[in-house]
């Protein structure tokens, strides 16, 4: 039997050397104890030595109740020619206070000779000294190999002896990386392999980039060869193409490759996961991520959507449930009757019993989407569409009309925007006006406030995302412009659409959309 | 030696099955060209019996004068008990008039009893008959065997079956597919290899999907196991996770795994074409893809920046100039200095001239380029920038102010946009209204009107297109916008940029650039 997996995470270091990454103090908590709950080994919250945001983490870190995570602080081997316990960095990592301590040290003797400028001797002595040093006191140390692989390839012995000097320190696993993130899959493969025969009774981790678009085959070829840990980020991010993703690595790992880890059981949370960690460093979800992101599972061709709907693993390599994903059908002018029908199951219409109804609401929504609207992306204006024409609803808010003002005075500096919005709810007449930066914040505001008195579930409701496309752009200013909003109660995300040759009237659409699905939900006890 | 490697591009055909992505017919033209320009082998354009604006697009396509590149037409094989010269949707694909055309049928016996209902015999006949006939008729055939990978782990002797079938009809290549895209690399390798063997006389191609996050690992394992062509899509578009991206596939070939193919010569171009690709599909483009995203060479944390600085390839596993990227330190004032002089030049500056004005100017440009304001397709507004700025250029126009009214009245069932403009131009002041469909073109006819008197080369100019992107889409109606506009005088096109949280500023200062730069070309007798 194969021996079980360690995952190992460093979205909280690594990762945070992506482009527009960054998290705060309490967001790198939050992220710490939601990766513990998931069941990940080892949390990599940071390198004391780099900043004062990650010396503030592990001291709050401290206070955490983990169920069964380790936390690692990361730094750095001793300077040349200092002895360990008088290495100012050294010490922040003791100071942190961790179970475990990550170091990494040098393999290439390139790096060796031009970036450190020391010698192939005091490397070793280096890389000895301060795996010793933090393990006397009381640490459990992973030894980190950078660039391994471009050093072994460079000079396989000093490769390996860099290895033993860490082993002779005291390390409990020898963890080779990829720095660069270039390597193929075949050259990973093998000398893992060397490495693992090298050190049969030491544990042997991996930790890759993504540089060649094979972060995640790399680190599986690695765990392949013999390795028995993983490092990874969560959704890959990290520094240039991103660290190879745990998102996908633990999915493949348990489901295609049937190995054992600790996390397995909470493996129908990992969706979950990925978007809370895109939330806590303000980052939009990948909708074409592997495994977890919203197109994951997504069908639009009618060929897939119709065939899918007749055997699901006819085209799903594996069941979305399993990591909390699902299959949704994308309503599309490519797509027939079938993938209406099963959108509506989907949103709790079942046609089966309309058949007429059926045909004439399918000639609708072409007609619907020729003129520019498209319901992939927008569940919420779907269902108020079906409801409103199967179901014969009328909406609960009735528009008289609204007006939007954008005014620039160069003299003042200054642009102002105001709406107006006069709306009937029941037999009530609410006329309002709000101002804001710009006209569809303006006449988002005034929408609020007509409504609110009535219906004060809306307050709950922001707008999370706002998406403009011309279509047809050739047309210049008479094109049509398709608006797609999302939005959300804290609970439940929604997405709604507007299309029209004027771009307020378009936003219009999906704001009062996005309003009535909120009042619907309400309605429903949502 | 080993054999040059095909590069079939399905970005046009299966590309488009992706999540929000689709190219109007005059964008798959372009995108065609684009990719014959390129070095790419085939071009799969579309199914032309899936809908009417691929056939539209072959039609056009006849008039393309490509100099490699060959298209071609996308299908499925004839429907069970129907001859081949009676299916409708084989006839469709001869009159593609496409010197290639590819096929697709069942492999998998799941497909053959489950969806298509028929037996595994007929679909034998299907396949070779299908083939034979667009054989017969003057087509080069590929065949794409579908689900190929799950129908061998199923019966591999059926398996093969088929493509012996579609061999004997006279296909020149066999594709396998992994069309639920969730194999591994170990898998691929050992069935292509499989495969190879068995037909040793025969192309043997790969199309691979991205589902387990591996589409680029599978499909260099195919080539690396015998296979010599394989199918893809620029960035990966594509349904559910996206196709095998080419943009990584390609470089890996060249750089990493030395293979000949025709478009090795331009490889410095690849970054071009996926930014070409995704302006044409209106996509964002991914700054974290492998090789060609903005951030594949970017240094953020202090140790790679310097060392980075000391020796390149210390952190890089490429040159990124090799693929047309460049190397970014983060936060620091040395980026983009010399695409600037190179951008200055282009657009007929020389800031050689103006060592002290350069250092200024780039730092305007850093705090313009914060603010959301982009000059890559927009040399227009990058030309009256240094002119303003190293030339001391005053604009001709100055505006007074504007407003915007946009107002909408549900019993009238009318929505009205009406605009004010007031400018200086010279001594005289102009103050006009106008009304339009939107509030983008009632600002445009204002601006116009009240230009004309004064420069009345302004009624030549047409706007030609108008984007708009949401930055930071997150904030809501918050964000910031940027609006691009390309205009033409029939002569010369020309694109200008704005950006605001402001929708209707944005747009002015596109307008107003746009009407800027006409005046110049105008002034220089252009």
């Amino acid at each position: 039997m194969s021996q079980a997996i360690q995952i190992y995470d460093t979205t909280l270091r690594d990762g945070t050397q992506g482009e527009g990454v960054s998290f705060t103090v309490a967001a790198k908590l939050r992220v710490a104890e939601k990766l513990d709950q998931f069941g990940i080994d080892y949390i990599e919250g940071g390198w004391p030595g780099s900043n004062p945001r990650d010396l503030a983490f592990f001291e709050e870190a401290k206070k955490l109740k983990l169920h069964h995570a380790k936390i690692a602080a990361f730094g750095s081997t001793r300077r040349a020619s200092l002895p360990a316990e008088e290495d100012p960095q050294l010490k922040l990592l003791l100071e942190a206070d961790t179970p475990v301590v990550t170091i990494f040290g040098k393999t290439w003797l390139l790096h060796i000779t031009e970036i450190l400028r020391t010698t192939a001797e005091e490397n070793l002595k280096m890389i000895e000294d301060s795996v010793r040093f933090l393990t006397e006191n009381g640490r459990e140390v992973i030894y980190d190999a950078e660039h391994f692989f471009d050093g072994y390839c460079d000079d396989p012995d000093y490769a390996l002896q860099t290895l033993e000097a860490a082993k002779r320190g005291g390390a409990i696993n020898l963890t080779l990386c990829d720095t660069n993130g270039g390597k193929l899959v075949s050259e990973v493969e093998a000398i893992v392999g060397k490495v693992c025969a090298h050190f049969p009774d030491t544990l042997v981790g991996v930790h890759c980039h993504n540089d060649s678009g094979l972060g995640v085959a790399v680190s599986l070829a690695g765990i392949d060869a013999g390795a028995t840990l993983v490092q990874g980020t969560m959704n890959g991010v990290g520094e240039r193409n991103g660290n190879a993703n745990l998102t996908t690595i633990i999915p493949n790992l348990v489901l295609k490759m049937k190995r054992e880890m600790n996390c397995k059981s909470q493996l129908s949370k990992l969706r979950d996961l990925s978007l809370f960690v895109d939330e806590m460093a303000n980052r939009s979800h990948d909708m074409k991520a592997p495994f977890v992101g919203a197109s994951a599972f997504a069908h639009k061709g009618g060929v897939h959507a119709d065939a899918a709907a007749k055997v699901k693993e006819s085209y799903e390599h594996i069941e979305p449930e399993l990591v909390g994903n699902r299959t949704r059908v994308l309503v599309s002018d490519m797509s027939g009757r079938s993938s209406v029908m099963m959108k509506a199951k989907e949103v709790g219409v079942d046609l089966d019993a309309h058949p007429d109804e059926l045909r004439e609401f399918l000639g609708k929504l072409k007609e619907l989407e020729y003129k520019g609207y498209e319901y992939e992306a927008a569940d919420a204006s779907f269902k108020l569409l079906l409801n409103r024409y199967l179901n014969g609803k009328k909406d609960d808010v009735e528009l008289i009309g609204y007006r939007v003002m954008v005014g620039h005075q160069t003299a003042m500096n200054r642009t102002v925007s105001e709406a107006t919005v006069q709306l009937k709810v029941g037999d009530e007449i609410h006329h309002t006006v709000a101002e804001s930066n710009g006209p569809v914040g303006a006449l988002d505001a005034a929408l609020r406030k007509a409504i609110a008195p009535v219906f004060p579930e809306i307050s709950e409701v922001e707008l999370i995302d706002f998406k403009v496309r011309i279509l047809d752009s050739q047309h210049g200013t008479d094109a049509i412009i398709r608006v797609q909003i999302e939005s959300t109660d804290g609970k439940e995300i929604w997405g709604t659409v507007g299309a029209s040759d004027n771009i307020i009237e378009a936003t219009w659409e999906a704001l009062i959309d996005s309003v009535e699905y909120k009042i619907l939900l309400h309605s429903e006890g949502k």
